[in-house]
This record gives structure tokens, C-alpha cells and sequence, in this order.
């Protein structure tokens, strides 16, 4: 390809709403382009990245023995509404009419429809196995769209489903597609670490995430480098040592406590450690609720909304009005102790143990000493409502945990029987008895996976694409365009590495060599052929990009140094 | 692949709402499934097929410098009213809102997102011509969804998007694109014509259509086997002779006509030819408007909206109660003379040469004879209101037009500036002018294309596929898997095309015979190997699908066989 003739329209400002380095990068580069907030569109060069990309994934998937199809995006309320997901997937679901006032979605997600595909076509064990995936656009009208490829309301994605007789041959089919996302994911050139998961919206109990590990990244990953132990901070067991748990229980004082609402002033007011304090959270799930955990720990809203059976979306924190209804008290004195009658007060099972407490007294201006679990108050007890923090001890191992960045690029869920039973989606087992399909399913974000490579990959001039997914092995830069042998230098290299496969792009634009060079630098093509004052001699200058390396070599050199770079990148020429 | 793990659900049914080939074999190959009306799955082996035609209009555009990228298939509104088409489309366009109630719709097509794009970012006329093509996804509200992927809600496009400095190099572009359509559809091996067609919703004045010739075709295409001259039924010029220009005007007259309403019925009383008649249309259009055309010929209802400036969706034929009160005459008694004041009346430019016509007398159960326009009655004269038919004079030779039914399976349109100037997308040209791009867009029916390629090649028992976008190029048919020497030869045979690059399915499932031939007739793979009696002898049975021939060969014959096949169809092995 020729730059002159082709479209790539790098920019030299800085994008003033992107804040992450893929982001700006890929605008800068001109492999993309914002439509409106989420919604992007892939320019040539940016698309030949994503090609990349989704064929390795198509090659994984079909080496693992799934087999690709293609399904609608637009999808009926019907099937959703038999899972129960047409409202559990709430404002984040596109939905719409057609023009006789049917309702639809545009499929955020496709284990309905594939539920429902193979229902009464797949009949028999026999044809069990079954692995079934697509490559498709998804639609999710995202809260906050942000960081460019990252979080998009329109995006592409892998995603598979499969199918098995019972739970142990699903877990071989778990293990297969965990393998095969081993390998797209080191294709991909990308550190990434495999993490326990929430299953959230999916459903099913077992899942793992694909954690491309960056600053950049929206997720948290608590893990212990002494054991393999990792989970995203939504999913990771927290462990927490109650103290006090042996001390005798005293009585309960109502102690004067004027203006002191947060944890840090109940510190210095009475003197005491975090740990001894009692945190009341009052949410809004349509009608009240109090959580208490304790005041050195955050709340962890998914393990919140898991236990209660509801979606992110329908949590709210509750406001002063609502707070004052059920304590009879201004914010930052709710507790446990005689909250209003009915109201659901969910209990960490670390404060029910947790001896002489301090909580909010339920009254403006007064906290309560001595409280005990039981004695003074009740609620249901929940194992665990804790958000992990770096130092926690490893809930394998005991070892300190370590807190990282992370960007999803893929996640894998053991979803059971949940979609099969309920879209009635069976088969015929051994004895001809009917059984509900057992699931899988599997996905990698494809675009966002491109935005983690860029992550991982670049520098302060650009980016450094892995060899693997460059829109181009190899650009040839002929530095003067009016100087007639560099001209036909760089034109005979085009023509002769084009001839053996390599993609090759040439910069043969009428521009001042620093334009070229920064251009270059910004796209971010690993091997580059400088054509300048030596091309007489039949001198280029060969470099691979974020590397320091530059070297003088003779023309015909050049094939053993390009041949020695696809082979240390794992490909061949 | 083998058969026995593939996800074929084939068909031994007659899908209860197929009416047409492709629909109906397309379903009982297990290549697609309806989800709803006109929206489809592509199977496993179904989208093999989408593939391999998307892979060929991709290298094809590619070598006709296109360069390919992918835009959102959300749009937001703006750009839509930009261009006037957000009203325009009408219900043919699925629209949606996101969670902050902006509005979009799902592309339909792409002129607007195209020209918005390179809007700010192609400066010069130095950067042109250029010429941006994506394959994806797009989405029309069809009032009327059928014949399988023929007509689809949800459906795969390739559409491409010219850009140049003023109408002479988009003409080139348009030609350049018209022959890569050529090389697309000529190695799709289908029968088809160029052919003169509406410009329709795209606007620009010259488009041409791509025609699969099929009686499934709901396309009509009037053509001149003495000169090259074809057009869709939309589209042609009907010349029309009037053959009593010359004849005196009489004086009009009134005659009682009781009941007599139809055409027929008034060539029955007069005892005069259909052609004496002027036949009155009565359109409402918002407000409504009369028609006048010859008595034995159609209105061409997509001349009329192009002469209105109109969507088809918004003209429809007026009740009864519109023409009461605009003829103060029942239907069937609508005439030119004496309609309401202020009602447009558009007459055909030959209505206005013919002289003594015989009209309605817009007093039920009278008509008037020997009404002279002019004379009797005024209007707007439209050139060419008629719609085509076959024996029709050619207008480019004078020959007879004939008439055949064909598919649209591609389109190109030269839309000069419509959408540049309505979004404001401009380019420096080289006096340092700003002038809006010159335009031309194209596009391919990916899915439809395979829906064609089925009409086209397919005989009662199943598909024929073309070798080049067959999903396998080979089926190996065990006959017997019970017999150790059949599986052994059939695997040696599979794994040793595999190893040649064949494309080879392997029919390995324990059913009857008769099942398996009759499935590969159905699925329609090419070259057939079928392993018998005579494995033992390593002979086999070679036969092509669509051919009588079968012959025995000795294995080490098959290659050569193969080989030749595929030197047949213009590929090499």
C-alpha cells in the first residue's frame, strides 16, 4: 500500500477528551474515529488490526473445535423475557420497535438466542458435544462510555456457547475453550493473568476473567504471587480477623457524639482503633435497606447485589430523606440498634462476631458503645460484603495479597442449566430421558482487546505494534521523494518484499522527512526501511521500532534481517 | 470437518413459509434459521458460504483500490436530518434511543456516516480520488420481509463510497467500480444483466443495477437483445405511439354509462381500442392528486414519485370517499374535465398528443367522448408516467424490449454532491477553492448474492454450489461405517486432501445410506467421493453434483480428477 493513496489521517494534537494512551493513540494514528460518545469506526489501518485479531481468534476457536456462525444482532423480547433478562439487563439494553410495534434488542449478549437456536434441533446425546460461536458486533448503551476501545456501546466481540450432556463434560469444555483463550491471548503478545470472576448478569457460579494487566485498566485484580490465587476485586473473598472476638461483652452506653459522622472523626473522638467501629450503608433497592460492615472496610456492592438477587443498576444509595424515615436521625448516625421496624439490616459475618462495637445510635448526634450481635441487634448474616484491599490475606494461602490493574479482554462462564431450563431447551440423554442443555459460554472483547495490545504496547512518539497484529510488517520510508534513486529504491524493495508476502506500506508522500518519521513512530509498523542519501550505494537504513538498534545494511541484507524478526516473533515469512 | 460433529441440521421437510428455491433449500441444508420474520442465523455451513462471497468482493474492491473499513451501524439522527433523509425513509428505517433519549437509527445505509467522516479530515484535492468500502451488517424495516435472505430485515452489505473532485473523475470512479462488480459477480458464476436503474432513496441522476437473472427475482428488467439497452421495470422509458395525432377534434360529449367502471368494461361498450381511453388515477399524497395516463397501459408509480419529489411510502391510492369529494363522482367515473379547483392534475405527455379521448365524466355513471386536451382540459404534462411491458418498442434501437424477472445483487449510483453539500463536506481544489466532494456510493447484497447463487444453481433434490464459494470443496461419503476397510480408506483420503488444501467434509455419521446421499444432494458440495463396497480394493466412487456421471476410479486417480474440476472452474488446487 502507498501512503499517498491511502487513508490514514494521523493527527499531531493531542485528542482532547481521550485520557488513556489507547485511546489517544489510535485517534492520533488514524486507525480510528469517534461517531458519538461509545460508537466508533474503524479506519483502514485500524481496521486491518481488528482482522488480525478476530482471524487468530477464529483459529483458536476452530482449532478447539468450535465452529463459527453468525447470528442477528436484533433479537425479540421474547426469548429475554423467558430468561428473566428483558428487565434484569435494564437502561444498559438497546431496545426498539419495528414498524408493527414489536419489541426487540440489539443483543448485548447471545445465550438466548443460542439456547433457543438449538432447541428441538439438537436432539440427542450423540450430537453432544456442541460448541458454537460467532464474531459480532454487540450493543450495550454503557453508562459511561469511555477510554476510546475500551468501554464502547457498540463493539466486537467473540462469543461462544456450549453445550454438553452434564457438569462434568461442560468443565472439559470450560478447560478446552481456557486453553484455547491461553493461546489467543499469548498470539496476542499480551501479559494477562487469569482471574476467578463474578458471573454477574451471565448467571452460573464458576467464571474466569482474562486480565490484560495495565495502569490503563478499568478492573482490579487482587492475587498472591506465592500461590496462583487471583480474582477481580468485585469476585475476591475477603479474609478478616476479628480480634475481640473473646472479650466479655459489656454494657451497651449511649455516648453524646455532636457533628461526628465519618469513621475518621468516630477515630479520633473515641480514641480507638477502625476495626472496633460498626459502618451502617442504607440503599435504595426499591424500598430500604442497611448494610453493616466493619468501619475499616468498603462495601462491596456486587457481593451486595448477588446476595440479594438484584442487578447493579436497581442499587442505589439511599438519600437523607429515606435515611431519616427508618433511623429517626440525620446521616452519619444510622445503626443497627432500633431501625425501623421491617427493614432488611444485612449483617457481615465478621461484625456479628465482633464484640462491643460503636455504631450510629439512630438519633441525631449519638452513637452507641458496647453493641453486641445478638444481644442488641439482629439481621441476616451474610459470609461475606467486603471489598478485598491490597495486604488482605490470600484466602488459599495466607499470604499477603497485591492489587493490580487489569483490562478484561475475556471471560469464561460455567452458566449451568440456567438459559436451557428456562427457554425449555432440552435433549434426549442414554435412557431417553429429557435433560436440560448444560452451558458454557465464552467471550473476547476483539476491539477491546486491540485498545489492551496498545496498552502494553507503545511508547511516548506512538505505538509498537507485536509484528502479529501490525496493519503492516514493514514500512519503507523513502526520505526525499524529488531525489530520483530513493525513489526507485523504495520502489523496487515495495515490489520485491510485496512479492514475498511481506505487507509492506511505503511512504512515498511529497513530505518533509520529519513529518514521515513522526508519522512512522505514531502508527507504529515494527519494521522500518529508511530509503535516503545511500540509496545510490544501495545503503538503507534497517530499524525495528521501540527498539534503539539503527543500522546501515545493503539491500540484500535486508531479507535475513526481516526473516530473523518474524522468526523471533513466533511467525513465518 | 466431519459430519458426525458438524452442526448441520438438515431438513427432510418442505419449510411450511418458503416459497422460493434458496429460502426453502437454504432452511432444509441447515445453512441458515429464521428468528423472526426477515431476520436470519447463518448455520455453520451457511456462513462458509457468506465468507467465501465476502472474501471475494473484498479482494476484488481491493484491487480496485477501495480500501476497506468498518463505521458503527448506529447512527445518531443529525447527520440523517442533514440530508433530508431522516424523514424520508420513513418506516423503513429502524430507530432507536439510548438511556439519555438521543436519538439514532440503525444504518440502513451509509452515504451520511461516509460524508460526515472524511468531512474536516481529507482537506485537498491532492487526497482524492478515494474510494472507502466496509462488508457489514445493515438494517431495513422491510414492510414486507420474505423469500429468506431475498428480502431481509437484518441483512449483510458491502457498500462502498467514492470521492472526487468534480463529475468527470467520479465518472471514473463509477466505471472502475462497475467493472470490479463485473469481476465480483462473474466469479460468483452467476447469470446476470447491468441494467439502467432508479435512483431512488440514494438520489444522483444515472445508477445501474446488477440483475441475477431468476424468475425468483423480484426485480422486472426490460431488455433489447438487438442493442445492449436494459433497465429495471422502474426505471425504463416506455415509448408510446399515439396513433391519431392527426385526427380532428370532435365535439365533446357526454354518454350514460351505467356501471360500466373498467377498463374492459368501456372497450366492451364503446366497441373502441383500450388506447382511446384516458385512465384516471386518484393518489392521495397528503392532499390528493389525479392521474392521466393511456387506457391500456400502468402508471409507474416510481415516476410518479420521482416527478412529486416523494418517498414511495408516502403515496397511496385515495379511498373512495377522497374521489367522491374531489369528482363528486363514484370510483370508476374520475376524469380530467371538471375536477375540483386546486386538485394537480398530471397527465402523460402522450395523454396530451391523443386526440377524441373517451374519460371519466366525474359524474357517476357517465363518461365524456372525444375530450381534447388543451381544448378540454389542462394539467401538468409529465414525459413518462407508464410503466414498462414486454413487446414494448425499444428506446435506443427501435426494436421489441423483452421482459425477465432477475435479483438485484448489486447496485452503483453517481450521486454528484447531494450529500456533500448537505453536510457541508468539502475539499481545497487546486486554485485553493472549497467545493463539495463529487460523489458516487456502491453496493453488494452479500447474503442476497448467496440467496442468487441458490436460484441459479440448484435442482430438485438440493444445491449445486459453484466450486467457489462451495462451504466444502469435497464430501467423502462412507457408505458403511460398520465396515473397518470403508472408515479406514475414508480417513486416509480425508486427512490426504486436507493435507493438499482441499476444503473436504467427511460424511462419518452411523446412518443409513440413502440419509447420507440424500443430505449431500441437499447440502450441494461439489466433487463426491463416495467410499463402498470396493474400499477394499481402494476404489471409489467419483462423481460432481449436477452431473449425471458417476464413475469407479482407483484412489490414486482422485487428485487428477480433482485437479481438473477445479481447472474447470477457474481455481487452482
Amino acid at each position: 500500500m502507498r501512503m499517498s493513496k491511502f487513508y490514514i489521517p494521523t493527527l499531531r494534537e493531542m485528542p482532547s477528551d481521550a485520557e488513556i494512551a489507547s485511546h489517544k493513540l489510535l485517534l492520533r494514528a488514524g486507525m480510528m474515529r469517534k461517531l458519538v460518545s461509545g460508537v466508533y469506526s474503524y479506519l483502514p489501518m485500524g481496521y486491518r488490526v481488528i482482522r488480525k485479531v478476530e482471524q487468530i481468534v477464529r483459529e483458536e476457536m476452530d482449532r478447539a473445535g468450535a465452529q463459527e456462525l453468525l447470528m442477528s444482532a436484533i433479537q425479540p423480547k421474547e426469548i429475554w423475557e423467558a430468561s428473566g433478562r428483558w428487565e434484569n439487563f435494564g437502561p444498559e439494553m438497546f431496545r426498539l420497535k419495528d414498524r408493527n410495534s414489536r419489541e426487540f434488542c440489539l443483543g448485548p449478549t447471545h445465550e438466548e438466542y443460542f439456547t433457543d437456536l438449538i432447541k428441538d434441533e439438537v436432539k440427542s446425546y450423540k450430537q453432544l458435544p456442541l460448541n458454537l460461536y460467532q464474531i459480532q458486533t454487540k450493543y450495550r448503551d454503557e453508562k459511561r462510555p469511555r477510554f476510546g476501545l475500551m468501554r464502547c456501546r457498540e463493539f466486537i466481540m467473540k462469543d461462544a456457547y456450549s453445550f454438553d450432556v452434564d457438569e462434568e463434560n461442560m468443565k472439559t469444555s470450560y478447560q478446552i475453550m481456557w486453553e484455547a483463550y491461553d493461546e489467543v491471548f499469548t498470539r496476542l503478545k499480551l501479559k494477562y493473568k487469569v482471574v476467578q470472576g463474578d458471573t454477574g448478569a451471565m448467571g452460573g457460579k464458576i467464571s474466569h476473567e482474562f486480565m490484560a494487566m495495565s495502569e490503563a485498566g478499568e478492573s482490579l485484580v487482587a492475587y498472591c504471587d506465592n500461590c496462583n490465587y487471583a480474582a477481580t476485586d468485585e469476585k475476591a473473598d475477603v479474609v478478616y480477623k476479628v480480634n475481640n472476638e473473646i472479650e466479655e461483652e459489656l454494657n451497651m452506653e449511649r455516648v453524646h457524639t455532636p457533628n461526628v459522622t465519618t469513621i475518621e472523626s468516630l477515630v479520633e473522638f473515641f480514641g480507638i482503633d477502625h476495626g472496633r467501629f460498626g459502618k451502617a450503608l442504607v440503599y435504595n433497592i426499591g424500598e430500604p435497606i442497611v448494610a453493616i460492615i466493619p468501619g475499616d472496610r468498603e462495601l462491596n456492592e456486587t457481593k451486595l447485589c448477588n446476595y440479594l438477587g438484584i442487578g447493579e443498576h436497581d442499587l442505589e444509595l439511599a438519600n437523607e430523606e429515606i435515611i431519616l424515615d427508618i433511623t429517626g436521625a440525620n446521616k452519619g448516625f444510622t445503626g443497627p440498634v432500633g431501625i425501623k421496624k421491617g427493614v432488611k439490616v444485612l449483617v457481615d459475618s465478621r461484625i456479628a462476631k465482633m464484640k462491643n462495637l460503636i455504631v450510629g445510635g439512630n438519633e441525631t448526634d449519638y452513637h452507641l458503645k458496647n453493641v453486641n450481635y445478638g444481644r442488641d441487634f439482629t439481621g441476616e448474616v451474610v459470609e461475606d460484603l467486603l471489598l478485598v484491599r491490597e495486604g488482605d490475606i490470600c484466602p488459599k494461602c495466607g499470604e499477603q495479597l497485591k492489587m493490580e490493574r487489569g483490562i478484561e479482554v475475556g471471560n469464561i462462564f460455567q452458566l449451568g442449566t440456567k438459559y436451557s431450563s428456562a427457554l425449555d431447551s432440552n435433549f434426549l440423554d442414554e435412557n431417553g430421558k429429557e435433560k436440560p442443555f448444560v452451558m458454557g459460554c465464552y467471550g473476547i472483547g476483539v476491539s477491546r482487546s486491540v485498545a489492551a495490545v496498545v496498552e502494553q504496547y507503545h511508547d511516548e512518539n506512538g505505538i509498537i505494534w507485536p509484528l502479529v497484529v501490525a496493519p503492516y510488517h514493514v514500512i519503507i520510508t523513502v526520505v526525499n521523494t524529488k531525489d530520483e534513486s530513493q525513489v526507485n529504491l523504495g520502489e523496487k524493495l515495495y515490489q520485491e518484499l510485496g512479492v514475498l508476502g511481506v505487507e509492506v506500506i511505503i511512504d512515498d508522500r511529497n513530505e518533509r522527512a520529519g513529518v514521515k518519521f513522526k508519522d512512522r513512530d505514531l502508527i507504529g509498523i515494527p519494521i522500518r526501511i529508511t530509503v535516503g542519501k545511500k540509496a545510490g550505494e544501495s545503503i538503507v537504513e534497517y530499524s525495528v521500532r521501540g527498539e534503539e538498534d539503527k543500522q546501515e545494511v545493503e539491500v540484500d541484507k535486508l531479507i535475513s534481517l526481516i526473516e530473523e524478526e518474524f522468526t523471533k516473533e513466533g511467525l513465518k515469512l
